[in-house]
């Protein structure tokens, strides 16, 4: 089970209210590849995946909440000072009739978050490898938010996020690795 | 952010493996009035809510992610031990050939989770008795599976959570008292 | 059954072609909590309701599809003069390109109306509550977008299909109370 | 607007409580080719069809309504009296974990109706051929249906909706003759 | 099986980079009547078809994946030089931050492809106007893209893929009347 | 564009009409790590690849929908023969009544496909790792289909099938390997 504290992973500022940006940053809240996928996807794959691997899954998919929470301050910050007026010009009109202010799991274009965009195949390498191109997928779309991105004080949370996804591709390979070594051991043997 | 500690909020234990009866609980894991839509719901509602409220969906929220580890603990007890027949047999081979053994966010007929099970409108009114009913549903949902199942051990556990779910509908009931309460007094001045 | 008679539940009026208005109002035709989502939850709960309950359940729900029509009428007045620049211009160009002037049920947004909004658990108070955050959360809607509205025409239409809401709200609300008394008396005897 | 009689087109009778045989017949509640998508895809195309077919497809479509609830209340009396353990015998164990005896709009396999079963192009020949298709596969789905009921008296309930589907078809098929015709006179003159 | 060749079943040339077009033309591509739609539909429909159509099935299948390629290269002219600021000017920012410059199975909404759009009956006469009713639609979208686009290179390329349609249509047409009159022959004789 | 040969690309036997083992294998013809996946995801990406590796995917993509063909074939070939009685058993039944002795793009579970399933980045190594991902989940799924399966006719093709899928990875593991190796030399000099 969880605790919460009532504190972020790492500080979140915005340069000012900029609900454009926030358009797009809702693709790592809610998208295909954003942080509840991460979150979601390691930690239901803990039930089945060999001991050594369990712990790693649990404490990334852990961090990968912490990341969304980060997500959502930002969206809430980029805003919650917006008017309708403005929401609707940022091409957030139709979040707002639906939604006014509050956040939700869509994507950038408004599609809800599905459960089809994860995957727990009960094969160990299978699920690791999904995972690894879960964390390259989710650095890839960092980028391209950065890219439209000119607020200084919300890429510096954006990279450190960008990073953290690249230290766990890394994470996650050595555990492939590890996996296959030790598949390979017992054909031997 | 979260802590995770390795211990569930109550115990889980089961008398047998039983595929039949996980496959029916497993729509409080990934169904529509699941733990999963449970937690994500309040913890989505969290940035447009009023203050007051702001600590009340946070606890539930965090305690409704416990109740989803218990869940996942009680599916991978009663199918564990399952040979590929078995699951055949409790009409679990489709989820097999799809996920050998691991778990997935979908429903007892095989729906894949999905936020449009849930809203968040920004209106707190309206939130809350998003809320409300979300309770009623998901104790609903645990009275028809402990209705399913014979399992005394597992029934424990799935009473203890029908009644937590009795507990919150009460407390967003007093906070939907509050906040209409609220409402007249800025009315009335 | 039903028997069409070729009138509207209360009168439709617009001021001028307004396609950038008829994006948001098709959140009423095909949203999440739009009158589609009424009028079909409600028929579809009458199988399983108590007796007392069914005729407000007939009675709403028949009502609803007279809404749904009012805002089919108001869509389709708003955009029937509108060139494919200008449904382009308020961000309807990719409806135009899939429909033309056709309607279609989806939201604002363009996500196709989904069965997983509504809910239908056989439990009448679960079922009820249901029913109560689902007239809280269109009320919201009519109000978001009689925000983003300046036509005073379509918004007299609008705000008496909110107050309509606000009625079906609290004759919901009368009906859970009902069904919570009667309960309680049974525990009693 | 809509007028609601209580009573059915046709009366609905069954042999025996057969949950078995409501869970293939709820591929016409809520499945892709079944009444809602019928009664649904015709009111929406009212309002881009030539006024000549309007009267047409508002007729048909008030009509599939009256079928919807022809086919909702056979569901209803062949489940009403089972068990839940009959329920899960009829491999409707998972609709009663998430709907315990209520309807719902899902197919035969369980999946939620969607909008995207449907479809209006707002071109007339586009939008009847459509509609043409939509009745021959209702057909084919009752005839499927049938071929699985070995209940006489539900069976001429669906003989006789299986043969209104043929009288659409049939009458959708005069209304195509005469839209290609105007659009052939129009090009000669 | 099937053979690549690497060339396009008829040239497509585009005047400019012009990613608003892009957005539009991506109903074709990804979108519910547009050209994977049509590939899959009727190439799934080979294995239950009498074998009198199946050649025709496979014929038209075959192209409609060489028109996907078409409208792949299309989209991939009509946006390869854009810039991010370039794409969310187009309305594409959002397509921007999942995808980048990559290309997707979505319509212009963003809504993700699914087989709800088509269906498969087993009855050959549903399923050829099934096929029918496709071509209509599919001729319909391309006359709202070229009426949105000012490109004549590109118009020369929709305008050859709409006269596909419509041949596909009456070969189509051909077909069910071909069904038709031996399913009456079996009846007389 | 593509040219259709009507053979295989390797046999296709089974032993005996087998609508259970249809119902399993359907999950590579419409589920998530099925054949249509693998092929729409590999010609997708073509588009923005680096120009070394399209080839890889086009060979590949258009292979898979080889396999594609395959499995319909041995879906075919299980059910052609079996009563509406049979498919009932096997649990077909609800495919039965929706689409006769059609195939259909759904997974085991009788979920429609999607294109969530798959993703297109538009960055080089995410989108090869979401490749390589691919074929250990196609492969874990074959394994999981072979253990179902006692028919040894069958099982030779499956086998086959699997074995490719274990020689793609590969070959994306070497491109994998290529792409990171460029990216490194163009950071050194």
């Amino acid at each position: 089970m969880w605790y919460y504290e009532k504190k972020l992973q790492y500080p979140v500022r915005v340069r000012e209210c900029n609900p454009t940006l926030a358009k797009y940053l809702i693709e790592q809240y809610g998208g295909a590849d954003g942080e509840l996928s991460a979150a979601l996807r390691y930690l239901n794959q803990r039930y089945s995946i060999p001991d050594k691997v369990v712990g790693l899954l649990n404490d990334i998919g852990t961090e990968e909440f912490a990341h969304l929470e980060m997500i959502a301050t930002m969206i809430y910050k980029l805003t919650k000072d917006a008017t309708p007026e403005q929401l609707k010009e940022a091409g957030l009109g139709d979040h707002y009739v639906a939604h006014d202010h509050a956040l939700f799991y869509h994507d950038a274009a408004g599609n809800p978050w599905t459960a089809t965009y994860i995957q727990g195949k009960g094969d160990p390498i299978a699920d690791i490898y999904e995972d690894i191109a879960a964390e390259e997928k989710a650095r890839a779309t960092y980028q391209w938010i950065i890219n439209m991105s000119d607020d200084p004080e919300l890429n510096d949370s954006l990279k450190f996020l960008r990073e953290r996804e690249i230290v766990h591709s890394q994470r996650f390979r050595e555990a492939a690795q590890m996996l296959i070594d030790e598949k390979d051991k017992k054909r031997f043997f």
